[in-house]
């Protein structure tokens, strides 16, 4: 066994890598997904990259560990989902149908679980077995590593922190239905809210504008020193280190990784979070690493790779 | 491999079993742990209790897969111990000193997480891979499975639950030292508190008093009809289900299986916990079960048989 494939799907491009046993990535590309049809198309067209690239490189099958799978929807621990929000699938049987239209064995999870996976083994979260990733994004998602392997859950649906109640007195609703969801305060569109609920009513000078305000804007305010800016962060990292505090006391990681568009702005980021984390969590989880996402959109292949090549 | 040993080492006892390999018990008894010189007696004693039932009973070692151990501290998943509340043990190579003195395989876990397993394997989470355990006793503790396997986490300190914040509001502090923790209104400590609150200002007439209130009779005074105990429970049910809607987040369970001394109040406790569960979860976690746990004190000594018997 030399090589493998990693495949994340997303509602709009389907990533594709092919490595080496070692995690050196040989290749890799982008095919579109075709989400017409509840998206008839999209593992077929994932079967012909692959089995062109088989033939294009001159490979033998017997050379090839398999295809991993990132989907973004819960996945059974026996490669099925059961409906999805992007790609137009109801019930699908990822693993069967890759594996009988490739001859290849395929693992299939979670993308956030699966990128989770990838930061552990060459990225933010390397050298640790306990790990969760979170993914600071349009949304909040999360992905935990436990002894090395995604924690699947009884629905494949491990590690949704997205929702977990951080603020029982919010009043605003989260797009779930709920009020007081992390994602209402460490997304983008929630560092957003944040910061519009700040602007309001202040009185100090700040070079933000509540009306255009986006999450970059926010932290490159407080890089510039604007105090306005830095009361916001406060806030977001008061509500995510509170509730990271939460996920330790279950799943007791090693490092936090801190992905998704939000963590570009850097170690800044980490800072506002540490403390409000100490603050709550118990003694035994105090001892973790926060760290940087590394692999960028990398992580979702790498962890696919991971997953056909274990441990 | 006919049988095993399952040891469950507790402050003032330790208990002990020998199983068949299909989780018979054939034999159970207790000595008592001596926890004076900072515990060195407690493995000593433990390995000649083995070898003396072995004797005893003209087994052969090669017919014994080996000893599962419970330990009431975080152990790490190379079965050590860094100190310990109440048994005198600061560093403890558990599993090594064992293997030495019996010459029979040992694995080790802690004592929530090994009686969790034990609920999964022959109690309330029978059938199932994916089980939250919860403790609800002087303290609450917490037990997590995940695809058969304990969550033992990067400090042995997976499934630490009675600490997780569930009331940000909080002015009274729990013993961490912290505020708002689950334990705070969920332990028989902590219902006595509610119940003590709920009867300061209390107009109406109830059984309960105020000065001798148990969490045993406030489910009691439940079960009489009595409006006041309602309340009480209906306050404690809330901070328990949104807690446990919290873990559901990270953990996606199929079922939580509620054990311990207040647990004994039966399927009436259920009922308070069920309802403010499904208004915090997340869609994916709400088809979940609520069950009582079945093993009683047994739950300990069968999930460290299962230790060592494995999948």
């Amino acid at each position: 066994m030399k090589y493998c494939f990693g495949v994340d799907i997303g509602g709009t491009t389907v990533k594709m890598g092919i490595f080496e046993e070692n995690g050196t990535i040989l290749d890799k590309w982008e095919i579109p997904t075709v989400v017409a049809n509840e998206g008839a198309a999209i593992l077929p067209d994932i079967a012909s990259a692959i089995n062109g690239k088989i033939t294009e490189r001159g490979l033998k099958k017997e050379e090839i560990a398999g295809i991993g799978v990132g989907v973004p929807a819960p996945v059974t621990s026996a490669g099925i989902v059961n409906g999805t929000a992007n790609l137009g699938w109801k019930y699908k049987e990822v693993k069967r149908e890759l594996e009988e239209s490739t001859g290849l064995r395929t693992e299939v999870g979670n993308d956030a679980n699966v990128a989770a996976l990838g930061e552990m083994w060459k990225g933010g979260g390397e050298g640790e077995k306990n790990v969760v990733m979170v993914t600071l994004g349009t949304g909040v998602g999360g992905g935990i590593i436990v002894d090395g392997k995604m924690l699947v859950g009884a629905h494949g649906a491990g590690g949704e922190i997205g929702h977990i109640c951080v603020n029982y007195e919010e009043t605003e609703k989260c797009g779930c239905g709920n009020k007081g969801c992390l994602e209402q305060y460490a997304s983008a569109t929630g560092i957003v809210r944040l910061a519009r609920r700040q602007l309001e009513n202040e009185t100090r000078s700040t070079i933000l504008d509540r009306e255009t305000v986006t999450a970059k804007d926010v932290f490159d305010a407080v890089k510039a020193g604007d105090e306005v800016a830095k009361d916001i962060a406060v806030t977001f990292g008061r509500y995510l280190g509170h509730g990271l505090a939460t996920i330790a006391a279950v799943a007791d990681p090693a490092v936090f990784v801190i992905g998704g568009g939000v963590s570009k702005a850097g170690e800044v980021l980490l800072s506002y979070i540490k403390e409000p984390y100490l603050e709550k969590a118990f003694f035994a989880h105090r001892d973790v690493r926060f760290v940087l996402a590394k692999l960028g959109n990398d992580a979702g292949i790498c962890g696919a790779a991971k997953l056909v090549l274990g441990d």
